[in-house]
């Protein structure tokens, strides 16, 4: 294996009934800024559950960070912050509302010009304001994690950045949260939390035995309990192991060490910027496309993952790496996530526009960095 | 599963030629305290490589901290911290070393009376000095948790405490000091670790299939990996592999939100207090007891041991788990290390001293309480 570095000092609270000890692991005497999405969390009970958590505390709250967070609106949260004199931001919602909080506690306290840079110009976030989640839709893993994606709706641009500053402090897992989810928005988190996995072991070979059992470990959990959780919302255990997983899938542990690829995610922003295609479903396209391109390249991977994950051990290595691509497409199909461009009316044009936005920033994707317009028209070609 | 916490802020920096960041990792103008064991980092060329990294800080020395690091010995060592006025500990050695400087870092600023009460009455940890380790023996895990064994000569105790105050900051990982390792800690590492595993994962199913499979893979990787390192120690990938896998048997992620049971360990602690067996082989010893004494409680998880560790499907359950325990028998034989207590020369009368000592503490042990003298004659009756 490569050699590493390794830290996540996030606390998890995690169970049913967990959300009572928000308060408890907030600072005293915190001016608290509690952010939210479109306001789901008023009909599930989970508002009532924190604000009981948090009496006591000066409490100012924003609301409405759209999925794929905008800047324009999270700059809005920047000026409440500094008007009100927060001093603890605690996001209650999925991935966007933690995403968008991290943005704002970095934003908050940027000296140095225009907090874009942080996303355009990956400029150092040297202090953020302390964070605390409240997640309620397993997906993203950012309630894990150092890292935030932001879309610029004026300039089209969806921009990520990380910081071990916006690490949250403490993350709270309720898998009651998930009862009241959409079938849309839990489809969604199955296969986010899948490819996830994937972009970091879907490689080439290092000998890093840990990290890919521990990513096959998350994988077969989450073709398990996935249908599961769909099958039945309030299955506890299922809800529970389902949300574990997609914690464990992006916290940094299985790619320690280990080569990796976020190929899909980078091109799949491109459709969410463009079309304002759910994040999950643009890897649910890209994903079966890279695989398909790349597949002398993952060859072993490829294989490695048919074997251990879908039990496909029989044929050549391409018939194999074949089974391997529709089995992983049948999976996402059957959550009820289309893998196609024409299934979301996407205009082959799109193609175009995408590689041509790639040929401007010269860097190239891929574990091998060997991804280029080219390589991702083929891709985008493959899926249509 | 269970409800949990579950909060691990060590850094790991892990890989060949890492010793070289210590000294970055130190807070600027620390006064440094090196502890360290028997003196084989002046052999090994890790002594050098660490006062290589840390040139510039004011350094004190001491060694000597034997295995099952003595309260005796760390007492003195206490005396030093306060005499030298340390303000930071570098452990560098095995599990013993670094357990011997968190019982240091938590003793030197014990400010209510006896610091032995921190052992004997479990007394809270309110502060410690800071404190950072070089892993040079892969076993205990001891580098990214919270826990510490400490042994007092005088009265034939050994004890354990744990507190988050005594985390390590950082904790460098060479797999490279493997290479010039004694046959004997090496097999000791690997059974300590696999039995860590075990522990928190041999006991009743609670539906968590993250924890089980984690569990496995790094069992699997054990048993995989470390006849590897015994036959070619220098090895670098196996030694890597060995290496992480101990870390991650007891750091805490795979026991959050699952049953445990400690009962392996805590009778074997009694067979080294009384006769010097180390500590993992004292392990091997109790280990298989256990099994085969509550083979009706733990058999869900014997038999899923038994089929997706060691490939055991065929026969009754009855036969299964015999089948599971022999391999088990089997494995930490096949690595050198002796199960019975014959083999030790332990005399029989060793059990009653163990089982009176049990008596005198009331409280049961196992993952359902209810192992208590009688069980504990019966699992040492089990290894005549």
């Amino acid at each position: 294996m490569y050699n590493f570095e390794y830290q996540n000092p996030v606390k998890i609270i995690f169970g049913k009934g967990e959300i009572a000890k928000v308060g408890a692991n907030i600072p005293a005497g915190s001016k608290v800024l509690i952010t939210y999405g479109g306001g789901s969390i008023f009909k599930n009970g989970v508002y009532d559950q924190v604000k009981a958590s948090i009496k006591g505390f000066d409490v100012v709250e924003f609301g409405g960070i759209e999925p794929n967070p905008h800047y324009e609106t999270l700059m809005k949260a920047v000026e409440l912050v500094k008007k009100e004199k927060i001093t603890f931001l605690l996001s209650v919602g999925g991935g966007s509302v933690i995403d968008g909080t991290k943005f704002i506690a970095a934003a908050a306290c940027y000296k140095n010009g225009d907090p874009w840079d942080i996303l355009s110009k990956r400029a150092l976030v040297e202090d953020a304001i302390p964070h605390g989640t409240v997640l309620t839709l397993p997906a993203t893993g950012s309630e894990m994690n150092s890292g935030a994606v932001i879309t610029r709706v004026e300039t089209t641009e969806k921009l990520s950045f990380m910081s071990p500053k916006v690490l949250p402090l403490f993350s709270v897992l309720d898998p009651e949260t998930i009862f009241s989810l959409p079938d849309k928005q839990i489809a969604n988190g199955i296969v986010d939390a899948f490819v996830h996995v994937i972009e970091q072991y879907l490689t080439f070979p290092v000998n890093a035995p840990i990290q890919d059992r521990f990513a096959e470990s998350i994988l077969k959990t989450l073709i398990e309990e996935g249908p599961k959780v769909l099958a039945n919302k309030t299955d506890y255990d299922a809800a529970a192991n389902f949300m574990w997983s997609a914690t464990m899938a992006l916290n940094g542990l299985i790619g320690a060490g280990v080569p990796q690829d976020w190929a899909t995610h980078m091109i799949g922003h491109e459709l969410t910027a463009y079309h304002g295609i759910d994040h999950a479903r643009t890897l649910a396209i890209v994903l079966p496309g890279v695989m398909h391109i790349n597949r002398n390249q993952k060859k072993d991977k490829i294989l490695q993952l048919g074997e251990r994950v879908w039990g496909v051990l029989d044929g050549t290595d391409d018939e194999r790496i074949n089974e391997t691509i529709k089995r992983t497409v049948e999976f996402f199909e059957s959550v009820g996530i289309q893998t196609k461009l024409p299934d979301y009316s996407v205009p082959t044009e799109t193609i175009d526009t995408i590689c041509s936005r790639f040929e401007k920033r010269r860097y190239k994707l891929g574990e091998k960095a060997n991804i280029g317009p080219e390589e991702i028209r083929l891709i985008l070609e493959n899926r249509l």
